[in-house]
């Protein structure tokens, strides 16, 4: 970030804290410069950027002000799915979202892409070229079942600060996240099967789900609070559901961090029934808190929690380094990964090993911890200026993920075809939903830098979502008076 | 190799091709260190090597001569398995085989790694070390569903040659060729489906089937010409088989080419009984002749054929960069790869696509041709010295995989755990079977150079042999005359 940003940035935190009130006069541009011991241009640089937010107003020949305050949106209610087993629809449109990730020229705010461009990060390629000049034979053969002990041995020490009691042996290397999921879901399902998800929920798990001939039954989940453990009981006494996937802290896409208590609730739930729980901890270390919350699985008493994390989010997608810690289902997973991919790539997992082993690791995540927690109230600031009144948006509590609630007329998916023409590529909330609903929500990826790249394209998303509440409402006949 | 092995060699190969006739002097020490230009001692040891080899016989005070030869042993029978669907079992035996490899005191005589020690490797560590320090935009970030287009452009070229018609876009990269058969399985069959698969069949292929819930049925094959066609259409009239799995080029185990009118063959089979062909071509490369032997893959009109390979036999298995061509499935195999796994690690597929790209594979694979042929008749005539007689050894027409039929009365998987206290690993028959057939067999991976601490390994497995041969004779009561 240079200067200018910097200072933009720490000024428009203290215009959301209240510090200034909407109204009151900024100090003048000199002060500020001899305040921050930076040149006046920076200083009117950082104006000019809070000026295009429409934080602050010039008034020509008395300075800036606080311009008058959109009201905080509120967060999106408790979702209210259709509560029955479904079969996950929608893979075309998966597809297209993920191929269009590879073309540069396409703003992808659809992505679950982590910041790479960090300097916290140079000492694993550093350490990755050094294995592949000086360390071949292992990185050239096959590597064992469970993957390479060395990192095995380090995860077992991080999970330690998430209440994780778990030795390397408890521990299998996988490729990413979704391998430790879909390796998890294979040792305990079979097709035909039910699973529940909170709704919304992660479009790629619930697409392993449908890849595996496994029905989904979405149930209601609030925004701050997680899964409703009521409705989830409810549905346990209805239907024969083998499991349930929960993404508990930080969670995808809504941002919530799971009480203690509901993490206790639910581990006892599991029990009662006889069900496995799926945790999935991918943004978890990202937290914005720290010490990082608990997972489920430091609950867990008897073997029935398969916690499922990786690297992806908190290092990088491209190592393709994931784990599973599978509790009584170690021998299934470690068949289960064997059939579905063999074995993983030994060099990145090195890497990471020495990463973490020298202390790189803890650097790097602190530090991307208020990268993306800055990055995330600077997105919710232009979300509010750029789009109309009557949205909800999520207050996450960790990782890089917005959700956007816009009022029930908009469809996103038609939206998001018509921003794809302006190379803006939006996920639209129904790809959460494997029902089709929430077609009038969109996640955003905050973890984007903010350029003025990015905050023209939230301009254009903004515009158009404009465009589509006028057309819907010039379709919709005015409700006659009560 | 150093110059007395690399002689040794030569001379073996010259008694092997009968230049030298049992009995007949051959050159003195003097003669030949004139002829190929290297010193007296440098001779001497060559002769150590064939004289430990039991080739030739030293006379005092008048030379070495070509020691009487062991008839070599006829290649396995024709393959008699149980005909009837059953569930794959041994899954502990192959943890065990799998978990051993990584520990290097073990000589794992087991595995199917490929040598990786030859300096025409070395473009390829140069070229990743190169990415990861230049290259780290795309090298971080997520893969695309169908992975690198650099790699499926060069992996298209290189088909040519096996005659396989496929652009960039008819290509999935997976994780190696098990996760390319594990996609493939994924997208046709269900839990409870029959494949078929040849008899014997590479272990690793089996348990995937028991990963996935598919019942597999062994049809009988022949070591020099494949599957018995006739003996499949016999399964396939009596069973609902979904697929047939073959490793029609340089098979594992048994290293036969499946002659072209074969392949042709079982191509219409598969189209009149409308059954998929699993396709394995991981060895194909390597097969002694040039060009390379056709894929079935090239006979298919419709895309019934899935054809699946990797680059973890012809160039390293750490890579973890395979492939496969879908033909009709490419869709769901598409989404089963997504489920199984996600993405691919994009920094070894781009090294590999330069690998390739600049001529380094064909130098490389021409290269380990010549080496593996070479290695595999040394083995062969360790084998012959140094087991019992009675035995049936194939004759592999490629790749570094050598199968020995004991006599019947040899139990390899009681050989193997008594190897085992010697740190010698090998992989007993029965794991290539899912009916436990094929305990008097033995897979040997000749990829393993020429050394000493190899040869005594097989020296004692020789021995361990004989041991359990006149235990089961001395159990066994001699049959009463006819």
């Amino acid at each position: 970030m240079t200067r200018y940003q910097h200072l933009a940035t720490l000024l428009a935190q203290r215009i959301e804290q209240g510090l200034w009130k909407s109204g009151e006069k900024l100090p003048s541009v000199r002060q500020l410069s001899t305040e921050h011991g930076v040149s006046i241009s920076t200083v009117q640089q950082a104006y000019q950027v809070l000026e295009n937010l429409q934080l602050i107003i010039p008034q020509p020949r008395s300075g800036y002000f606080v311009a008058p305050r959109k009201a905080q949106p509120p967060v999106p209610a408790m979702s209210h799915p259709v509560q029955r087993p479904v079969d996950v629809t929608q893979w075309d449109e998966i597809t297209t979202l993920l191929d269009n990730n590879q073309d540069k020229s396409i703003v992808a705010l659809s992505s679950g892409s982590p910041d790479l461009s960090q300097p916290t990060l140079k000492p694993l390629w550093r350490e990755l070229s050094r294995l592949v000049q000086h360390n071949l034979d292992t990185v050239l053969g096959y590597d064992g079942m469970a993957g390479k002990v060395e990192l095995r041995e380090q995860i077992a020490r991080l999970m330690v600060d998430s209440g994780t009691q778990a030795s390397a042996d408890d521990i299998v290397i996988t490729s990413g996240c979704q391998g430790a999921l879909s390796a998890a879901l294979l040792a305990v399902c079979q097709p035909g099967d039910i699973v529940a998800v909170e709704s919304p929920s992660f479009y790629g798990t619930m697409q392993m789900l449908r890849g595996y001939g496994i029905k989904a039954i979405e149930i209601p989940t609030d925004s701050s609070l997680g899964i409703s453990i009521e409705a989830l009981e409810l549905a346990l006494e209805q239907w024969p559901i083998k499991g349930i996937i929960l993404v508990p802290n930080c969670n995808n896409p809504l941002g919530f961090i799971m009480p203690d208590a509901r993490k206790r609730a639910i581990v006892s739930l599991a029990q009662r029934h006889d069900i496995v729980i799926f945790e999935d901890d991918i943004y978890g270390e990202l937290a914005n808190d720290y010490p990082r919350p608990r997972t489920i699985k430091s609950f867990d008493i008897d073997g029935r929690v398969l916690l499922c994390s990786s690297f992806s989010k908190t290092l990088a997608p491209g190592l393709r380094v994931g784990w599973i810690v599978p509790g009584r289902y170690l021998n299934r997973v470690l068949h289960a990964k064997y059939a579905a991919m063999g074995t993983n790539v030994p060099a990145t997992q090195l890497a990471v090993a020495a990463f973490i082993r020298d202390g790189h690791y803890t650097r790097h995540v602190r530090r991307m911890r208020r990268v993306y927690q800055q990055n995330m109230e600077n997105w919710t600031c232009w979300v509010r200026q750029y789009f109309p009144d009557g949205i909800c948006v999520t207050r996450p509590e960790g990782s890089f993920l917005l959700w956007v609630e816009l009022p029930e007329q908009v469809d996103m998916v038609c939206v998001s075809r018509r921003l794809a023409k302006l190379k803006i590529q939006v996920a639209p909330g129904s790809l959460f939903s494997a029902s089709g609903k929430y077609r009038n929500c969109l996640r955003i990826n905050c973890a984007q830098p903010l350029t003025e790249t990015n905050r023209e394209a939230l301009h254009q998303i903004g515009n158009v979502v404009y465009d589509a509440l006028e057309e819907a409402n010039a379709l919709t006949p005015p409700k006659a008076p009560a």
